[in-house]
């Protein structure tokens, strides 16, 4: 009684195939949706996941965190929490594409309801790329879709930080990547979560410059005591790529 | 009926006189009890204070601060309060050898209990160089003078926001340094107190170090933000000082 249905289209109107060069990884995209850019690279490069170890990505978008620490860690098991049904769908059919259906998992719905999505303390790791500025602040795109990936309109901070404080085992860590303009009230959420910073990095794109990023590891129930790192600079004076910048992609492209 | 009183004399057994470079001042100190260091010419440098403005050092030590800033700026009016009798007859000495008794202020007294020795809201610019270590961390020196200028024994970081929130005027600031893994309980002190973190730079070394100091300014009733700066490098690779420490060093030897 097998009945042969024809398989869902690959790729949508308007989508492209980019290669992640990383063991033969690929993902789709759509332009006018949305592009992974630098920040989820960096947080994919600095969140850490054991060997065994659950790894969730709140707003996965494409599932470019995901996609990106199984190609560097080759291990884990992720999942990725998507509220967009357009950006789920295509995340979903990027696993399938690179045939890791048993490695990612991809759902759609929303931050704001993990706590009934995922069972409590359920994962070691926690990803997050917030959107960076609040709801009323900027330019806000028409697409809600869009514009909810910058702007926090369906996820706040907050909502960030109380899913991972929610779905972390204790001793579990939290990664994300947000603006230096918002540390103060991400150390706030973070401490009001119970997670506590343990390692920040700030990501300059030159030595002289301000800090464009920050990368931070908080940990769920640990105590008091901060390591910031040596800035990470991603360009030289010259505007060529610095070794760091070189070595976080270059290690995306040995695969 | 005028009495001639003979002079306190200026200086006490183990006590030398340094030149600070900077308008022909000096200061009194004592080797076996406490030295000024680098953290306190970086947040001279880092604080302002505006023409005819009014600023409070807390925990003054020396007197160093006030000292440094009237150098460097040539304004001001200056008080500086501090619980070590020694430590505050020191200052006094020395705001007499360099004749400022009407600029520079200096006061016996408890931070704890700024709120009772200042009239709230009195002050444009309040300053505050906290011990870093907590009171139980690391070993404690047995002289109590000595150890509370690096361990939280008579004043902790809650206690040096805690005067600083209650001293300014609305929308003045507080300048503070203090070791970088202590800024998320920084943050959420200063928050707890309505200050609002609004610059923070990072001071490395070397470039290519995990910074060794952090300089804050906060901002009474300030709304959210935070401008983190460049990196101060102290360092360059060879062990030359950079031009960024010539500068702040050489802005002092001006005079």
């Amino acid at each position: 009684m097998n009945k042969e249905v024809s398989p869902q289209p690959l790729l949508l109107e308007g989508e492209r195939v980019d290669d992640l060069q990383r063991r033969g990884l690929k993902i789709i995209q759509n332009r006018s949706l949305f592009c992974f850019g630098t920040d989820a690279v960096l947080l994919a490069w600095y969140a850490g996941v054991k060997e065994g170890g659950r790894a969730l990505d709140l707003g996965t978008g494409t599932g470019i965190v995901p996609l990106l620490m199984y190609g560097r860690y080759g291990r884990g098991s992720y999942t990725g929490l998507e509220i967009s049904a357009r950006c789920a769908d295509m995340a979903r059919r990027s696993v399938r594409m690179n045939s890791l259906e048993e490695t990612i998992t991809i759902i759609h719905g929303d931050i704001r309801e993990a706590d009934r999505i995922f069972p409590a303390a359920s994962f070691d790791t926690v990803t997050g790329n917030p959107p960076y500025m609040a709801a009323d602040s900027g330019i806000v795109p028409k697409d809600r879709e869009i514009a909810a990936a910058r702007h926090e309109i369906l996820g706040r901070l907050e909502d960030f930080t109380r899913a991972a404080a929610r779905a972390l085992k204790p001793g579990g860590s939290f990664y994300m990547v947000h603006r230096p303009g918002r540390l103060a009230q991400i150390f706030a959420c973070l401490q009001q979560d119970g997670m506590e910073p343990k390692r920040m990095r700030f990501v300059h794109p030159r030595a002289d410059k301000e800090p464009s990023l920050v990368l931070i590891e908080a940990v769920r129930g640990a105590g008091a005591g901060l390591t910031v790192q040596a800035p990470l600079i991603l360009y030289e004076a010259d505007g060529t790529p610095s070794a760091a910048m070189n070595e976080i992609y270059g290690q995306e492209a040995e695969g």
